[in-house]
């Protein structure tokens, strides 16, 4: 993060400021950018579009309005020169040396142009950035938003800390599970299933993000098998697994199913961000009364590209503050193109308080097993996270109960410092995940 | 588009199946593809995440469940292949040659799993697909939707004939502008800027994505400062200019500042749909009473990195089922990086029904003046496009009246095939609009 932002830093002890100060705090947004032409120049045209700007000087647009709503440029890092642009179209200037010059550059904008909404900030932060032809890279790295937005968004409800007052586990991750095969089980076939996994005391289970309200087991259907197995298995263990009901949906299915969720005595609601959008989400956080579980597909179209879209240290920040009270990063060594190096970043992201608070619980996930756990420890030094195993639980040679057990033991290890292969001499069945799982 | 889905083309007259069948029907989704693998091992891969797979084999994915709920692999059209890949992190097979596949890939998906929800469509057609390691590009070329959808997402309720009608513009483009500077503007400066630009005759005026509802001039200050003006000016011209206002926000702010708008008698509403996302725009089309005007800021992240995210036809048709009724498509030599053979095609899939209708208004913009006029109707030979010019209009020499008529005069020498500076010997706006914006 550039010295820029690190000045506007989230991280420091929230300072209520008087609201009539509204009027000139600041949005801090830093992009990675590309361009033929000089940085200087890319910097301007950014703050140019984004704010009072057009292709042609327009009556009106007097230096006063300028100075009041016009953005800023902080701060311009240049990095190291290309030879080749990382996107197409960017048209250079006339004589160009065939360099296409790198930086981050933070640009800040005036939150009296669109005030603490969502909606609004992604317009004026990232709006026609993308597509501008002075341009052939550009990507938001980070933003910073003011306490405006605080006030506005109250963010998670349970975070952290409300996942483990919910599921009573502490001292190490929540474990759970994803319903595989993802679709067309019956609901005699899912209720079986679950109660399976539940009798054999996961924390948490969820749907997967394929399956939310088919046409051939309906969301209130779904409920009903579902809660019946949760509660039968509640009943035989003292301990209430929490599932998460994949609610994505149109705005007012979301609502109505999230009351046919929390009135069957369900404690979680899952949606899928980018299906529902920022909007989406805040509106279903306005009303929700369990956890919110929020997945991230469709996230790859906007950051696997190095020169476009966003980073997840944004994403992330915009996922809180709308209300996400788990969030997923993917997982180590999973089945997705990402390093461990981002997915580490990521959880990290996720367990730096955003205004002071708006706590969120990455969720771990992707071709997750026992196996697992002593690389995502060795990564992140922490066990504040949800580590989900579909198959990598469901598929145990000895059943679900056993991959749990082995889950809980790869953690055990990991945390004591203990070489998964020792701990499994004496561990039956993490040394049965090893031979299932870990010969790949 | 591929032989597969012409099959399933939604320009063909609609037979209402019957809702039974809705069991039955499929969703088609043609990729462009890269992978160090085979085209066929990605395939599989694609259409196994996305429907019943995990990463290893789970208990209760039986053959029949597969047959009912899996995704099929409807066509694979081999294309060059390359020496590099176009993103990062691709994990190639042992002893992989250093070639790179490409192709284009039909799949088609049960709607029984998901329903007629664009929500979960998203996560169906899209979902985790762009995190695959098995690729190194994905793009979704093109979608056809199964009826279903039409039966549940009813599109706009306006359209090109809807507007036309609330318009009065007939046989040629609807000309409008758009609010410059974008920000800054008090109630009373917008107030005259916009009565100018209503009794000067123009069709359309709109708030730019940037100024929804500001603090320093929240939306019903606007409303009030410009309906007055639209009606003042249409006392003296007996032409009510249609204004869009940007409501763009939050989900249920959005509804008050539609009925806000509406009571105040205002005939358009504007929405920023990657701000609302689908599942906002298709809330908003529920209530709304009058046209929706969609802008695609943010679009851009989503599309140009060739290989990645989505091409214009399948967006569009997305926003056209939500209940887009105009739609941005930029502009020929615009300000962005898109070139003009894109905003043609894009203009073309805009104007080709969905479902036999959807109408939508392609909305051409950017760096438009009276001069964008020939090669426009040059590459779509049709008027039937909703043209706007901010800089372009208001920063005429002699005014916006005259920014306005040399808007008309050059779609009249367009359509006539008329040269443009033969056209502006005789009309002296057009010829003041060649002398300021055509030395570019």
């Amino acid at each position: 993060m550039s010295g820029a932002l690190k000045g506007q830093s989230s991280d420091a002890p929230k300072v209520e400021a008087p609201a009539a100060a509204a009027g000139t705090e600041r949005v801090f947004a830093e992009y990675f950018v590309e361009t033929p032409w000089t940085l200087a120049r890319a910097a301007e045209v950014i703050a140019g579009e984004q704010s009072t700007g057009t292709f042609t000087a327009v009556p009106g647009e007097t230096a006063s309005l300028k100075e009041r709503h016009g953005a800023r440029i902080e701060q311009i890092v240049p990095l190291a020169e290309a030879s080749a642009p990382l996107l197409p179209g960017a048209k250079p200037p006339a004589g160009h040396d065939g360099r296409y010059r790198r930086g981050k550059i933070t640009v800040s904008y005036p939150i009296v142009n669109f005030g603490p909404s969502i909606p609004n900030l992604m317009s004026a932060i990232a709006g026609n950035l993308f597509e501008l032809q002075e341009l052939s890279g550009l990507r938001l790295l980070d933003i910073e938003l003011p306490d405006a937005f605080a006030r506005r968004y109250p963010g998670p409800k349970f975070g952290l800390s409300g996942t483990r007052r919910l599921t009573g586990v502490y001292g190490r991750p929540i474990l759970g599970s994803i319903v595989k095969p993802s679709v067309g089980l019956s609901a005699k076939e899912l209720g079986g299933l679950v109660y399976e996994l539940a009798v054999a005391g996961l924390d948490f289970i969820k749907d997967d993000e394929l399956n939310a309200n088919p046409p051939y087991l309906p969301l209130e259907q779904k409920v009903r098998a579902v809660m019946d197995a949760i509660e039968r298995a509640a009943d035989a263990t003292s301990k209430k697994t929490m599932y998460a009901f994949n609610i994505t949906g149109d705005i007012d299915e979301m609502r109505r199913h999230h009351d046919t969720v929390v009135e069957a005595g369900g404690n979680c609601v899952m949606a899928s961000v980018m299906s529902i959008g920022f909007a989406g989400l805040a509106h279903l956080n306005g009303y929700s009364e369990v956890p919110i579980h929020a997945h991230r597909n469709q996230w790859g179209m906007l950051t696997r590209s190095p020169g476009l879209g966003m980073e997840f240290t944004a994403f992330q920040k915009l996922c809180r503050l709308a209300g996400a009270d788990h969030l997923h990063v993917n997982g180590l060594n999973s089945k997705f193109y990402e390093s461990n190096e981002s997915v580490a970043r990521s959880i990290g992201a996720c367990a730096r308080p955003l205004f002071g608070g708006y706590e969120t619980v990455p969720v771990v996930s992707s071709a997750q097993w026992a196996g697992s756990a002593p690389p995502t420890f060795e990564a992140i030094r922490s066990v504040d996270v949800m580590h989900l195993a579909g198959g990598g639980m469901l598929a145990h040679p000895d059943g679900p109960a056993a991959g749990f057990a082995s889950m809980r033991q790869g953690w055990e290890a990991a945390a004591a410092g203990i070489a998964l292969d020792t701990y499994a001499q004496t561990h039956a069945e993490l040394a049965r995940a090893i031979e299932k799982y870990g010969k790949g």
